[in-house]
């Protein structure tokens, strides 16, 4: 068992995976369970995960990640969405927590109506929020996987639209992030330093 | 210590704080050296913390929260900033790497070309990447906290105008989270149920 201190002091963004250990789906199934118990507002649980793994869709990938041969090297990589209009389904989401009376009818109906609110029409809020619990899963996942003595490599470097086109994505669905996932190779950088602390916080 | 599994599963959204129990300096100072160890595109580290702890500070940015109470109520609420153009600052961000020697010249150079390239002049990407790397670091934070025995509270509902103007934060300063951290008193929710993973992944 690893503290979470030295699975965040280990990680590294990893560029160089071992091509011959296979990550199995019963590993990807676990760390999607672990990235959904991420927080997203009103609990929208606005993502969807695209574990890519066959190797016809990792060429697919590879060529609208800019050409990024981990992407291939890796045995998954998954594309984290964020979903748009997640106001519209939210009364179906919280069924659960209603049926599980963790949250009462009145509560449940003012979200929806919050949401609703705040959402509908408001297309740049809309995309914050999907970037916002897709990052958020992301992390997630990436401390999962490291846990389970896997590695990960973060990318935002990649063509939205290509990956939309490439993987049928749905006009709601925005990938935020591409997470390769694997074991490492030789090659990698150590962990790049971090700016001071006493730089990047304020005390008030 | 905990695992980051009983972490994950043992995380909730708490609105419910303890008022009497403090949270120190040094633990702030902590979990934001913890949280530092996200990664970010580039290694851009775009992000700042301002830990709001003091009385009326705490006023204020309850104030700019729509009136929540548990800003006041927790010992301290980090406002998690992204931050735009960091494309310009990335030969600086990047000097303690070329100093290490885990990344050469070559690299840092390329890097800083790319970034500026892909950067500048588009304000959704700066945008979006602010959203991405605050993020990342919100959620390494929060489960950060669960390890020291803290809990947890992200909010994305807050005026962002308002908490920028509150808080003196700059032209490029994003305010993309804000996470209450403190001791939980009774009342909050249970975990609330997630939708099952067929429902959110597809495997390719």
């Amino acid at each position: 068992m690893n503290s979470i201190r030295t699975l965040l002091e280990q990680r590294t963004s990893v560029n160089h995976f071992d091509t011959r250990r296979p990550v199995d789906e019963a590993q990807i199934t676990e760390l999607v369970r672990l990235a959904t118990l991420s927080p997203s507002a009103y609990n929208f649980q606005n993502w969807k995960f695209i574990a890519v793994r066959d190797a016809a869709a990792k060429e697919r990938l590879k060529a609208a990640a800019y050409g990024q041969q981990k992407v291939v090297d890796a045995p998954v990589t998954f594309i984290v969405c964020g979903t748009l209009n997640a106001h519209r389904r939210l009364a179906q989401v919280l069924q659960p927590s209603l049926d599980a009376g963790i949250l009462n009818a009145d509560v449940v109906k003012a979200w929806v109506s919050m949401a609703q609110g705040s959402h509908e029409g408001n297309p740049q809020l809309q995309r914050d929020e999907a970037l916002r619990s897709a990052s958020l899963a992301a992390m997630t996942l990436m401390l999962a996987a490291q846990d389970q003595g896997l590695v990960t490599g973060p990318m935002s470097g990649f063509d939205p639209a290509a990956v939309a086109q490439a993987f049928g994505l749905t006009a709601d669905e925005v990938p935020v992030m591409l997470v390769t996932v694997g074991y490492a190779a030789d090659g990698n950088w150590a962990q790049k330093p971090r700016r001071a602390v006493r730089e990047v916080l304020e005390v008030v």
